[in-house]
């Protein structure tokens, strides 16, 4: 069960059908998942944000970067240029190279990219070093491989799976967490969806509760024990929306919102980036063209406001999904990190009026 | 009474005596607050770091952009210069130029100055167009002068004073509001503290309870009727802990996480801007030396993340302070805003168990 | 007689007909200049982009910072929302409140924009504090709205006038500059036009000939009597191809190529802007609209290195042309600035085989 | 023979003893160079700014981004840290993931950095796809532990070797090239060395003479066979001078100031980044200590200027040099791609009067 079943409604806009990125309209997701007795536990998780060669079909992107300590690869060409043009794959912090090196593979098989002698991997992570042998590097370019050529539409599974599988959120074991919002008919009916792979810090609030304090567990509990290495948040948001570059980008910037209102402070140590793409299908780049021009019809400044909305929203549930849906881990070096105590956290919840 | 006396507690670090930005030392306000009958319902807030000639005497400083729909005056040499060295201003958006040219002047009686050829005014606004009659443009360069002179320490009007009598927030009443926070001495003791001067929108909500949805009166509330012309939330931040730009600026793009908490969404047509700057005297810059060289004693990377979280809460506490503050008013062609309904609110949150 | 003239032939591309940002199809400038014998050597520079109300037909455009030691106003809400609402005013330093009230003024007053309560004025600078008795602030808001009203297309004059009146370049007298470059038609045809308020130091070079050197006059000829008060460059790009506000901001960072082929540094104290805009009609953009979306057939990245190329060539012209136009100047306190001298000047470029 | 033997005096100030990178002291570069008959021409260039354990002993670092069309790794960390924890590699477009990795191996065979689970690698790139075999990705981890490993003091091989065996830069052969300049001692006497991977297009002036009109080979000789792929500028910028990271960023954007002296345009297809780092002992930055404090002694932005000026000048001069060492190469699928003709360009510089 994922946390609007047991009642909890974040926001005010509906969700879309599956409250998953992939309700946004021809989005794959695809997953490895690592969990070994010997230490390893990681993974990858790989994003298409549609079906076609995605180099030759690029499409419009921006990042948001809220805290960069982190080794995202692809940030200066998107911004540059304004589109990604290789699904977006997530992975462990020493995994990126992996990942990267994957990615060109992946564009290289297409027959139509034979040509192609440039290709900008786009490739988040978090650190999941405290329950992963992060130092073996175990991830290989078939794991990330595999990933993609698995990926598919519908459900994703949440918590500990794939580059989730071994992160650590508040101070719990989080993961993988999806959710969506679809706008109103009138307003466009677009679709956003946000995938998060959960890996940070601070005080702990689910929907406006403060779970963290009521649990005298969060990363100021005891000040002078304080936690320095924090984790990330990668932040993956897509939406059919036709949004430019430029509002693709205060979109994104949006999301680190929605993390604030789990009780993150983008701590040092953090690595937070947002990726926001558009699906829409008439604003598909293609990598050559007749034509020195290309026409976009795209959403005005002025009506954006709902979708801000909707991805704080989105990002927030997303995240307290990840952390609903994982579950305690023994790792490396005989680390535990317990899952978010389900029972006491619905007590809160109820104590705090916030179960519908 | 303040929103902390009803028993609203927000965040797990502690307040300055004052509970406002005065409580960083040497720290003073000034306002200049416009209430007539003829429409005016505007004013002046003017923040002076220290107490010394800033021009001389410069401080580190950094500006944070959350949403730059705004007409924010002093950015880009801020930026690149990493200091201010004029007080901060805010007032109201179309009253920046005489704003600024009264921080000329300011500058220049200053007979230490009498050679400056250069100033960079810093100048923060809202738009309070809906209840003030904001194209007659009523602020004079004395109305600045006037805040700048009775500027003091100790504690700060909130509410319908200075730059916030006619601005609005969450569809309440709105205007200024402060808060602070102190680090435990182990972790070096600093002060924080944040003015706010709040016009914006979205769905409000107080310590995590949704008061906006309770309240049924939201930015999203009537869909259809959506309000597009936001306005726009000026913070500023100041410190004593010893922080260079860089940090100053990461400092800075916290407090949008503060904003974020209660409700804000940073809409498009909000002009949000973070202007954070560290008053410790080890760091001050002199604007003529005999010395190629500076030194600065700052804090690392490390050390920073107690400094997060106080700038989150404080800025959360300081917009919920000025909405608290805040009265009912009637201005400009006989708009009416309400100011937050007190007794409902205290009921709501004491239905979520969030008074103490 | 210009540098061109002369046989000073810049770069590989072609010039427009008037060599000057009025090529650009529409493109008006108005100058107001004032020279007083009690040391007032200042004025106003206003450019126009097209000839409708730009408030309500606002037009895309982005800025780049080459150096951020200045006090231009607009620079976030341009950078936010991608585009510009009023003219371009250029004057000195400490005028730029003057100038961005004048530009309010100017807004209002066109009936249509009877509601408008929020304008975001253009205003960059330079300061001209060495032959203009800066401090008192000369320029009123009439000498601004006058600008506006006398600019028209065709001929612009260059050197001591508008905003160049008092200002100082590579150590001679600077001004105001001007030059365009048209792309092959197969290419699209497109303008781009370049005008600069030239104020800045470094090591002169015109066309590739080290004048400042053979001149034993440059910033860095006495080591240690470096001048460290330089001053800045505001440089203005407009062009009718179609481009949006990221492409437009990668055409401004190449303005700062052709400063460069001067000799310029980008010097501490130098405010070096750059602000470029499309004047195409497509691209337009409704204050008001029907619409949720808007339509744009712009350029695709392809196909910018021709525009790249341009505005290089323009910009390093415009430059050497304010040089050509100014005239020795004796201002404030006896300050005597001269011209560059053109006689040695040219027999320089012969010793140097650069003279056509 | 290196340009300056020829006579070939760029700027106004004095080079260091080597007129290269490791001028500044401590530094040590080393190079891999692949030239195989079966089509692969590329390499590694690796940069050691001391020679200490860099991740214990981090540097203050900045990038600028020129225009971001490339594959640079490391860029978000550098911003939000200010340092560098890793030598600088460069490489092929297609193998940073494999030089990414290789640092971490690297990273990891230090004893005290037994601990370390988070790298963040630095590699940049240039496309040598049109000489080398791109596709094939020969560069092995191998080969980069080697260049890190054969790292030296003293002179560096320019042209066809390491990351620039085949690359190619205005047409002609492009590759390794160095430059240095020395303050002088009243300024504080410091040492600011450039080395660069050549690989971009434009219009080449040699100090200011147009070789690429004369030669009638250059980017736009032929406007409807204009080359669209142009590839990348690496630019790395070491200094002895004690900067923060601010004026490291400002230092860098500076570099793009020498390469468009060069006749460069940064063109859309171009990856030109600039890391700029201080060596300056000092300003090490300890990644444990037992201080939540720092102390940096730096720089006033007063006396930057010089710097700037040493940093443009050892750009175009490295730039240069890279042409002058680089020869003539036949690769992949018989590409040849010829060097600068050497005789006719001294020719040429001699009609401009422009050889000492």
């Amino acid at each position: 069960k994922r946390a609007r079943d047991y009642g909890i409604q974040i926001g005010v806009l509906h969700t879309g059908k599956l409250n998953a990125i992939t309700d946004v309209s021809g989005v794959k997701v695809g997953q490895v998942t690592i969990h070994q007795s010997d230490g390893i536990h990681t993974g990858v998780t790989a994003i298409l944000p549609h079906d076609e060669n995605i180099f030759q079909n690029k499409i419009p992107a921006a990042i948001h970067i809220g805290n960069g300590f982190g080794k995202l690869a692809g940030y200066s060409q998107i911004e540059e240029l304004g589109n990604i043009e290789t699904p977006i794959v997530l992975t462990n912090t020493l995994s990126v190279p992996t990942a990267s090196a994957a990615l060109i593979d992946y564009t290289f098989q297409f027959p139509e990219n034979s040509n192609v002698r440039s290709v900008n991997s786009v490739v988040g992570e978090t650190n999941d070093g405290g329950l992963n042998d992060i130092r073996r590097r175990y991830i290989s370019k078939e794991h990330v491989l595999e990933a993609l050529k698995n990926a598919q539409t519908g459900n994703i599974e949440e918590g500990n799976v794939g580059a989730g599988a071994g992160t650590v959120c508040f101070g719990f074991k989080g993961g993988i967490g999806t959710s969506s919002r679809i706008l109103p008919k009138s307003k466009g009916g677009f679709t956003v969806g946000v995938l998060v792979q959960s890996n940070f810090g601070g005080v702990l609030q689910i929907n406006g509760v403060p779970i963290g304090i009521e649990l005298e567990k969060h990363k100021f509990s005891k000040i002078d024990q304080e936690y320095k290495d924090d984790g990330s948040c990668m932040i993956v948001v897509l939406t059919d929306a036709p949004l430019n570059q430029k509002n693709l980008k205060r979109l994104a910037a949006r999301a680190m919102l929605g993390l604030a209102r789990t009780g993150g402070i983008a701590a040092n140590g953090s690595g937070d980036y947002v990726i926001a793409a558009s699906t829409a299908k008439d604003l598909r780049i293609a990598h050559n063209s007749d034509s020195m021009y290309e026409t976009f019809n795209v959403l005005r400044n002025n009506d954006l406001d709902l979708l801000f909305e909707a991805v704080i929203e989105a990002t927030e549930e997303a995240i307290i999904n990840s952390l609903f849906a994982a579950e305690s881990l023994s790792g490396f070096e005989n680390t535990k990190i317990e899952a978010l105590p389900l029972e006491k956290t619905l007590e809160i919840m109820k104590k705090y009026n916030r179960l519908k």
